[in-house]
């Protein structure tokens, strides 16, 4: 079945966005926070240890350093300090799995890093080159795109497996591509819509801005449990989801 | 033959202290910076592709997370943050370790940690709490001193191993502490006498401010690198050390 | 009339702990993070626009650095340092509230950086020389305390006047120092308790934790709006204090 | 006679990139940093004490929130965000400038934000924005460049003035702008060279990368004081400089 993943661990020493323990219950894999757009020792720990009460899968969640900006703009930084900076991270979130009996089980990029990931290539290959160097075997996760191959070709390169994620509240154009913020519509708000899309996405498709039906090839679906609600929506979309296995596996039967 | 450590990595970003391929040449073990008191990702990087290169051991060199301050002022962290902290540090340098196919050889808090280390229980006991959870078989280097049953006793309930380090350029008291900075001839400026101490440490004992040879048991010995001075020191301490070990082994050939 | 101040613009970017146009209503002074503990650029800018919008006098909160401790944990400056950077911080604030067209009213130290205030003289002098050095002839907030004499007397030689101040919600004991949180009762909890200790101290003294009532001399009463209880605690205060006006008020015209 | 300006209070607690009581006595504006890119409180309060006692004029020099990249990096801040950390930064310098009986005399952005504030209106709108609402009445410095009459324009909406600077070690084209680094010969390497280029703009003109002379209009030169040899290039700057306005004076007398 598909994996729900959630980006974790966001706060910082004395701010602290949600209540995690609400959250691992409902979700497969969890994107935590390593220290540079959040994320200090202790909160990190946290949520490794809870993450592994609740056997969610743990993903480094590596960030330009812009505390102050969550990560989220673009920092013009040369490969090899990308690099060093996502093996940095990745290394202290591996040390904190380590020492609890866990390990790392993928990359993925934070806010700005990502976007950058997906627009620019130097940025991309750094990334990898860190994942390669790492030699944990694990995969980046990424946009599910239209332009999948290309990101395969580069990332066969470098012998890095890839995932792609699609998101949960996000409207898709026809071409795959998701309708930009600045438009209408662009973010679905409402529990039941969300839950429609994550059922068609691990069905293989989406319904997009143009209500039409295209196919969309995701290994996973990125929810948010950033506020209250959007853990009520998580709760939704789990129960949408577990009812869609019981079925399947009811069909599996006959 | 002893071995001789000494803190690099200690740049960040734009301001760098020494060039360290002048240093690596000349040392045993680097100290390297992990991010908190010094040590942006790139430049712990290449200063662990510099040690690598030049056969030196890598130990993680943790601090209270102070940039300002170099990690020198002591924070009143509770033991847990102490714990992840120090988990957090060494995890990415390990990270950075093990993309250049090497690894932590051992764990030497820095600065305020370190005082604190030895002067509070609860710290040592996180500190080895942390260095347990890491399952790396490595040892703890702490200053060498009378109570070195005391923490080799609480150690043990760890399982943890230690490196007792002395210090090239201090000038140490009968009882085996080190005069303090505050008073008249506490640091050695002479090349020549940090020199006979060394040697003298190297054979197990020191020339304590009373005039007095005592005994002195250490593993390691610490030399500084962060100006030039310091560099020229360096070349000299190895020179005499590599005279030693030649005239140990021509006594082995009797 | 006794007036209410508290702690205020200690968001961090993307971290907001509570809307503060809920608060600004009730209190008459709000301590401001200058951005060492809390409060980047933006976040304190706002902040200083509601305060300005609402007729509340604005203090600048200066800190240890120490954005992930929270400016809790005391760290050693030598008394230069911290005259600079509660100049720093200040000077931030200030440089805020004149382009709002307004001004700097107090200072009032934040955390550890209070504590110390109150329990070391040199750290109390490097405050005061600041507020000294920066010729806007305003008070310094410190601990209502039964050492007020000697905190005076050290004022009077830096022409630096003091604001004494109590806090609604905790304990007193008889000697007029707070009971110490590790104790039981140490914090009131309930709204009407800390309604009916604000009365008292605005009638100049405490029930203490014997039951017995002392005298305590305050200029202005601390509360907390950082969650959403305390922000509700605060109108529950300021109705009371309303009223009580009122009541003088009315008393006044007899 | 035209000025010299210099980025100064460039260190950060332990790393210091030069001795500045070398510098002072050749240059008549610091740029002082303010804690963004570089500057801790103590460091900026020495600097800004040592620009009073040798009487040169003290300019913020406010940079985008990147310690590790040195304020190098261009981030996408929206302008409130822009508008107020140069608030906050030119505000803690004024407040340290206060304290030593001075004040700001002008705001120069840093790095990246100085290259954003030349490339991108809403960037340079922002800053002006900032220095009308200080209302200290003190300019802005940019870059002199061909699109003087642009910035002249948008910044007379601000009533803000303008101070333009040149550059003592870059190589000019025909056309006004700097050769890109990346191009050979963009840097003036030798003492003489930089010293013959102050002197032509001095008069007024440089002397491009194509051999021309061409008119070039400032008010101030940059000068780089962050190593030994650049020190030593200020004194034969001001040597060459100081006889240029003994000419003068002593045409004055004819």
């Amino acid at each position: 079945m598909i994996k729900l993943n959630c980006d974790l661990g966001e706060g910082y020493g004395n701010w602290q966005l949600v209540d995690e323990a609400l959250v691992m219950p409902y979700i497969d894999m969890a994107n935590v926070a390593c220290g540079f757009h959040a994320g200090d020792p202790l909160t990190v720990h946290r949520t490794v240890q809870l993450a592994k009460a609740h056997g969610v899968q743990i993903g480094a969640h590596p960030s330009y350093p812009d505390l102050v900006g969550f990560g989220r703009r673009s920092m013009a930084c040369p490969p090899e300090e990308v690099t060093a900076m996502v093996l940095y991270q990745a290394g202290a979130l591996q040390g904190l799995c380590a020492a609890e009996g866990t390990q790392l089980a993928y990359i993925k990029p934070h806010g700005a890093l990502y976007h950058d990931m997906m627009g620019k290539e130097e940025v991309y290959r750094a990334i990898l080159e860190s994942v390669r160097k790492m030699e944990l075997d694990i995969p980046v996760m990424l946009m599910a795109t239209p332009e999948r191959e290309k990101f395969e070709t580069i990332a066969s390169e470098y012998s890095v497996p890839l995932l792609f994620e699609a998101f949960a509240d996000r409207r898709y154009r026809p071409d795959g591509t998701l309708t930009p913020r600045s438009e209408t519509g662009a973010v679905l708000q409402d529990a039941e819509a969300v839950v429609e899309q994550v059922k068609n996405i691990a069905a293989g498709h989406v319904v997009a801005s143009d209500g039409g039906r295209y196919p969309l090839q995701a290994d996973t679906i990125c929810v948010h449990g950033d506020n209250p609600h959007a853990v009520a929506v998580i709760k939704e979309v789990r129960k949408a989801l577990k009812s869609r296995r019981d079925d399947l596996e009811a069909g599996d039967r006959l």
